[in-house]
């Protein structure tokens, strides 16, 4: 399961991979809220959506983007809380969360570190074999952050 | 309940007022979490702490010390995420979560904005009619959330 920890757009992407290796999409979305929405609402409306995700999906780990942010802390800290419903849904579920850069991402999704989002969403497409675009940026990001850590499983499976 | 938000030390503090205004202090402590401990793990532990504290004290309204970092969104990210079990803990047993500025804490402590460690202990330990100080600096700021947000429920009915 991938994620894009966003606070008021949380995209999320379900890969599978089958035994030769194809990756297959079974599922997408964006988890939204309301900006005018509380915060402490929003966050359980993240942690309802979270749990019903991982109760129908029951997928194996976690992959999420890492965000760094250069100098705003305030959004760092909104952001934050946001991630913390995606580590706290890991550690309540026993999953394994794991987090990749957005370079990393890049690379997963099209083989370069600097790709615009066209180049990533070409390479998405393809690695997952669908008809069309995924055009959602959060979307997106999910399922490159799932890809990116099936490409770790590989490379540590030697 | 006047928490402060920490990854590591978040303290926390059980306030009530009497009739005759005269406020007590029913529980304090810091939620302590090891540096080590991945931070899945942390939040599940913070997220346990805070049901147990909701559980056993029944708080009304819950008040947190809110802060701002000027550079370091690393951290703020980290606090993020702690800060978010307060708010979904807040959510999920339906209190008023409330947040006040560093500056207001103190002001609610001592009387002022700028004061000391000293100044805000001894302020707090006089509100609450403690024998000895709160030395603890995350118990304190718990304490003094706590008393900050009675004051504004004071000021509120006029």
């Amino acid at each position: 399961m991938g994620i894009d920890p966003g606070s008021r757009n949380m995209g999320w992407a379900i890969v599978d991979r089958a035994p030769d290796g194809t990756m297959r999409l079974r599922g997408s979305g964006v988890i939204k809220t309301r900006p005018k929405t509380p915060q402490p609402q929003t966050l359980l409306i993240i942690t309802h959506a979270l749990d019903d995700l991982i109760a129908r999906y029951c997928p194996d780990e976690i992959s999420i983007e890492d965000l760094f942010f250069s100098n705003n802390a305030r959004s760092a800290m909104i952001v934050g809380q946001a991630r913390g419903m995606i580590l706290l849904a890991g550690a309540q579920h026993g999953l394994n969360v794991v987090s990749y850069t957005p370079q990393q991402l890049k690379i997963a999704a099209c083989g370069k570190g600097r790709a615009d989002k066209q180049e990533v969403q070409a390479g998405i497409q393809q690695r997952l074999g669908l008809p069309s675009a995924i055009t959602n940026e959060h979307t997106a990001d999910a399922a490159a952050a799932a890809l990116r850590h099936f490409d770790q499983l590989a490379a540590d499976a030697g």
